[in-house]
């Protein structure tokens, strides 16, 4: 198995992200990549799609990142900024790189583009490193 | 219909937060609730609530603060800091409540505790007011 | 000596807030107030009280409740929203409260207001306590 | 006049940046670049480069950044993560980049490292553009 076939496998067992029909496209030790197809059931009451599901989105590609590069990686705090509104059948993808690591904690960016090329939504994550990891 | 009502006839069109089984409690002048109970579709690939969720339903509880006090109100920017995980059959509670409004911004603080009044997460929200509102 | 004269003595040692003239007023278990007048050293480019001094004021005043309570505590992260602009002249007062405690993470909010009561800026902080304290 | 004099001159306005000896070295249409090298009247309590110090350095390099870039740009909010303490003699180095820009909202990245490149702090900052600009 591929290490990313290692890691869509592990993820599998992320049940939100299930429901949520966000899927893994791609991680390697410089990035990770994640998408979702916006659909009717992601909208919210002014028909666009949920700030949660971009931060879910945004969040798991972090994790995805986060797990390859260092295995019990956790979400600290996460610092999310919304740029413009994504609709329905859009296809939104999200790209995480880290931008530093020191000792247990990491700072990693994500972004959120459309099909396009526009952006969504940017966010910084803090993570702390549970245990020892060798990258 | 009271002011409640209203609010939750609104939302029911927010179609990710009834796919996530968030519920509005309340909603006042000074305060919004709403609640999850934590099924084993929210959990993450740790069997653990995924952080989407926590912040789906932080967000949301600002939307109907938001809209409540200042309707047309958008979320600009999110920091959500994670300080306890949260498990399976546990209903997590957010509480939130403004804390200044200037012009068209407004800051509000979500707190989110499980049922023994444990904090699982904070949040501070800026709001962006679209339209001038009455309070 | 009382609190908060242990404080002020302890805190003299800072000497980039001596520099800038920050004021400790009031420190209790429920809260920490510091001040500064703007006055011309203080300005930036375009006349108005620069936002690393509106953040040096608050960060610190973050300090001084988080040393009140759990001494030895860190600044891990601070997320600052700016509301108004401040002047020359002006007083401003910082009032910081520790809105939750888990283990060895607190998350605090500062609000920095002028004299007439108008919020400046608005801060969370995440702080990590190094060691175990008493309360 | 190239445009780093010109940035230079107008900067030389910001006073609070003055007294805390923060020099711009760097501003092209990819970063900007500042400089602090800590002295005494930078230190905290704890004898290490305050917390308000490093903010200063980073915010005044994103507006170097955002100046260059486009005009009249505000600081409308700041997430800062430190990741290790900086002590006397130590030269800080901040290098600002644009994540991404959208109407008038910009993401910028500040990165803050000592003189042997290790990650002191990082910041994400929301710029608000007022005025139309070229860029």
């Amino acid at each position: 198995m591929t290490k990313l076939e290692e890691l869509k496998k592990y993820f599998l067992r992320d049940r939100y992200v299930a429901l949520s029909e966000i899927k893994i496209v791609e991680a390697t030790s410089a990035l990770a990549v994640c998408e979702v197809k916006v659909k009717d059931f992601h909208l919210n009451a002014a028909d666009l799609a949920q700030g949660g599901l971009i931060y879910t989105l945004a969040d798991f590609t972090f994790a995805v990142l986060a797990n390859n590069l260092h295995p019990t990686t956790v979400t600290q705090s996460a610092n999310i900024t919304y740029l413009s509104p994504a609709r329905t059948d859009q296809t939104l993808k999200a790209t995480a790189r880290e931008i530093t690591r020191v000792n247990k904690n990491c700072v990693c960016e994500v972004i959120v583009t459309d099909e396009n090329g526009k952006t969504i939504a940017v966010m910084q994550v803090n993570g702390f490193i549970k245990e020892n990891s060798p990258i």
